[in-house]
């Protein structure tokens, strides 16, 4: 069994950094002064259930503290539904291509996945999940292709199967929609977030989930006792107290990828539409491995994945408007020099 | 299923706390420094493998990086053991009483949980291990007693078993010995070390396996990409940069444990010989219980638990001086009182 591969964390930090979706704006001060007094106390351990950082969740979204689990970033999360739902052999759902730590998770908990192909254009057909599903993964906004579906067809999914519906809203900050109006209406939906994209703590490690009181009561079960440190519980805290300082950074970076979108398709890339701080360009003209290995020697990261419909693709965080500059200017020059060797011939 | 209950952690701050065997010193300066200073960084996910830190306690113990496996506190590395070493049905060892989230990760993962019984002084009988069992856990010094098992006896054990041993030194550093020299003849030796106790970092969540390199790669391929947070890694190098600052901790604590002995064995209490940051006291004279409750009454937090073998007893984690004479005093008091009433039957 092969682990799940994370994107690149190169220890220098002279790159430009746009294969991991993190926030190019800092969090709000706020962050920095709550973990610095949590600092004063942190010989003791944590409260094991991050109450208060799950009354201030629940508050943001009119539910009950019974309704909230935290996790140590939503990857912990996404461990706490596998091994409470899933047992050897158990067929667990996605839509595919996406996040495939939803697959390496699967290995490691020996449950049978099933991914079920996304059309060309990242719509579903939801009547492919088979009933018997215990757990379906969706990554709404996906990743890596940015799209979104609609509750609609989530609800329907939701209600065809015996098991769970995870909808994982990591990226729903950039997106015009979420997906929280299932929990109204299905006990067995569960909405993940995270604080690591649109509050800029992918460093600090803090998630969540949404659910009935049941769903959480079972998961949390299987939790580290200690899963969140103090400092992930100040911070997050600190972070979801100021709300309006990460929707302003949101609304940069939405802009922003209005500019990328437009960068990439002047170099003749397909731009699936985004509704997350990163989009997918397909790109025809060159080949995006080469791409993404000579950004990468101009010190540009991007995301480039060698598996079936996307060996023709790169995923690219939205940076700050000086970072995508740079970066269109680069894949320009990449691209254009190897169009005149081309023609050299 | 239950989950792992842990000790209580009340919101309020005037509570003597000598229940979840937390360090009363504050940790070295240099950890808020490091801490603060990685707050900028914050944004940016962390080293997946945090190589930083591994590298600093390879050097500290005389490993190599491949050697060392870093955790969101050890209770991650014990999960990482328990998904990588036991599947269902697997038989999985402990000596009994001891932890108790082996066995509840035992029944997370579906294992088959044998509690093998300490003798009454908690020496043990290493040849009553199973040979097939697939893990077994030895914390050493063991809680809630306190006591410490042999090199020799542990070494045998891990040549009896098909499996892996795991020996939980989260209180080594209040002990006169450690077992690291397992890990030169024993390539099915893991050792767990937790920042937790000795280091004052119990609400930061760092902890690390020490073992042959390919037991470490094994691990690493089911634990969460970036379960360490960057204020842990950044904190943990600051607190293993300043191990005099802990010796100096660690000391002070074992010369409060001997006054802290003397005075429950005043009391008439059996004290069994702790190598670790607590004592196990066995209460004859009264029900350790009503003593555990009116102490809470009295805003003094102890460990009761109630099991077999351990309802007369106080496990009872050694705080500074003044924490300690006043638990005394209370207890006196608690005790005397239960006297006199009977007295005057």
């Amino acid at each position: 069994m092969q682990g799940y591969v994370p994107g690149e964390q190169p220890a220098g930090t002279d790159y430009i950094k746009l294969n991991t979706n993190e926030n190019p704006y800092p969090p709000s001060p706020k962050v920095r002064e709550a973990v610095i007094e949590e600092i004063e106390r942190i010989r003791l351990y944590p409260d094991p259930m991050a109450n208060r950082l799950r009354d201030r969740v629940a508050e943001i979204h009119g539910l009950a503290r019974e309704n909230v689990l935290v996790g140590n970033g939503s990857d912990d999360l996404l461990t706490m539904v596998m091994r409470t739902f899933a047992d050897q052999g158990d067929p667990v759902v996605s839509p595919t291509p996406t996040y495939t730590l939803y697959h390496t998770l699967c290995e490691i908990q020996g449950a049978n996945y099933l991914g079920i192909p996304y059309r060309d254009d990242y719509s579903f057909n939801g009547e492919l999940v088979p009933a018997k599903a215990k757990i379906v993964f969706v990554a709404n906004p996906n990743s890596p292709s940015g799209t979104l579906l609609d509750e609609d067809l989530l609800s329907r999914v939701a209600t065809r199967i015996a098991g769970v519906l995870v909808v994982d809203e990591a990226y729903v900050d950039f997106s015009r929609k979420n997906c929280l109006g299932l929990l109204k209406s299905k006990k067995n939906a569960i909405i993940l977030r995270t604080l690591s994209k649109s509050f800029s703590l992918a460093g600090l490690r803090v998630g969540y989930a949404l659910a009935d009181a049941g769903v959480i009561e079972q998961l949390a079960k299987v939790k580290d006792s200690y899963n969140v440190s103090r400092c992930a519980i100040a911070g997050g805290m600190a972070a979801l107290g100021d709300i309006d300082w990460m929707r302003e950074n949101a609304r940069t970076i939405i802009a922003s990828r209005r500019r990328l979108t437009w960068g990439l398709e002047e170099l003749g890339c397909f731009v699936f539409p985004s509704e997350s701080n990163f989009v997918l360009a397909r790109i025809t003209n060159y080949p995006a491995e080469q791409i993404y290995r000579q950004l990468k020697r101009r010190n540009i990261l991007v995301r480039y994945y060698d598996i079936p419909r996307l060996r023709d693709c790169l995923r690219i965080s939205v940076g700050t408007d000086a970072e995508i500059k740079r970066l269109v200017i680069e894949m320009a020059e990449i691209i254009g020099w190897r169009t005149k060797v081309g023609s050299q011939k």
